[in-house]
């Protein structure tokens, strides 16, 4: 048996989520049904974390022991050919046999991506937010700066999550304007239950006017969810990195490739 | 009672095509239900011509007779509020009584997208067609210009369509390439049915050498179907412009603005 870890990239307006769940189409599911079509015997895939149904991947890493001859580059070939479409394996490499994609991993950074076009976009539906108001970037650059760093991050959470701690490190924050497309780039050592799109609303609602720039201070204060603004919806959220303490697959760190009309391929 | 001239961008995987039928999604019945719903009325909207299922259009045109006291800017904006996701009304104006999208056009431009990323892309899975085979651009461009010009396009055709003359002018062909997006953009004074695809198709065996590019010319001196590639998926089809001898809206020609990752809108 070998540890196998991977780098996928999925379209999430296509799954209900990262995890498995009995009746519902995840990504999980498509990956172990993959591996069980192809080496003929049922294999549990580790995921670094869940995602939420709509919410999409660039490098979700994963893992899973298999007992193989395939090489790891045929590997990765044929499990694509095996894969449904909407989730494809970037990278694929046998690693340390105690690796765990959850347990080892140290951060994790997302992309959510608004379109500001004066139309609703027709082709971006499940790929990005939208809105056609003017955002006040100078009020969202203030707020952000407000979220960087350790905080308690009990305001930035949905309810229903059971976490020993709520303390978390935002190490990185960046507002991103190409023309009329607004990202809103984070890096934490790890989230709360749906922290980035509150990140991600809340900042939105600063640009629009509907709440003033000092909400975020206020709230790492109070504590108080009610102080921030509306959960982004899930179509505008890229996982885009997980870090670990050793680089996986060494690479280059080239940036959030493949995002729809962001950045170029 | 006023003429309505409209120009409408849609995603053709959400719809079972232009043309109205019962059970089936389409865009002619979501922009019939928006101007009932906002005007109370039973209103006909007629196309420049039908898309398949899956192909897309970025400024289909369309018109209707209504009587509203609405403006058009008010129209075209509460057009858009009474719409379903997936389709938007770009341009609205009241134009001449006489005017009819299908009879006054004296031509169509499509272009069909390709992406040749190594992976089977997880985003643009309805919005592009994919390959990963290299592309051989000379023997692209040979078969292209054979195209251009006044033929008998009846090779180029699925059969099943009745028109009295399978002659058309292909008055503009363009390769264009930028990265991993390679397009095909097509001008003619009208198209056969599933010419666009029969002719991306070709072009994209050509380019992958199943073809040889004196193809182009055997077929449209014989009229073999047999003699060209396979039609190409509709995914990566979009309807990017219908021409008028008067130009509708009068305004600039600032190319296909929207499709997803190929231009920058």
């Amino acid at each position: 048996m070998r540890n196998v870890r991977i780098e996928v990239a999925y379209d999430g307006s296509r799954f209900y989520g990262w995890q498995r769940q009995d009746g519902f189409e995840s990504v999980q599911e498509a990956l172990e049904l993959a591996l069980e079509g192809l080496l003929g015997e049922v294999v549990t895939v580790h995921g670094s974390g869940r995602t939420d149904t709509g919410v999409h991947a660039l490098r979700q890493v994963a893992s899973f022991h298999v007992d193989t001859k395939l090489v790891d580059d045929r590997l990765r070939h044929a499990l694509n050919a095996h894969l449904v479409d909407g989730v494809v394996v970037r990278r694929l490499e046998t690693c340390d046999d105690e690796f765990h994609p959850r347990f080892d991993a140290i951060g994790k950074r997302y992309l959510y991506l608004t379109l500001t076009t004066r139309f609703r976009p027709p082709f971006a539906r499940r790929y990005a937010h939208w809105t056609n108001q003017p955002l006040d970037s100078a009020a969202m650059d203030h707020a952000a700066r407000g979220i960087v760093g350790e905080h308690d991050f009990r305001a930035f959470c949905s309810s229903g999550s059971e976490v020993k701690t709520t303390v978390r490190t935002v190490r990185d924050l960046k507002l991103v304007k190409r023309r009329e497309r607004f990202a809103v780039v984070v890096e934490a050592n790890g989230f709360l239950y749906n922290m980035v799109r509150i990140i991600a609303g809340t900042l939105l609602d600063v640009g629009r006017g509907r709440l003033d720039a000092d909400c975020v201070a206020r709230a790492l204060v109070s504590g108080d969810r009610e102080e921030l603004g509306a959960t982004a919806p899930p179509d505008g959220l890229y996982l885009l990195r997980v870090r670990y303490a050793e680089r996986p697959f060494g690479g280059s760190d080239r940036g959030p490739q493949g995002v729809p009309g962001l950045f170029q391929s």
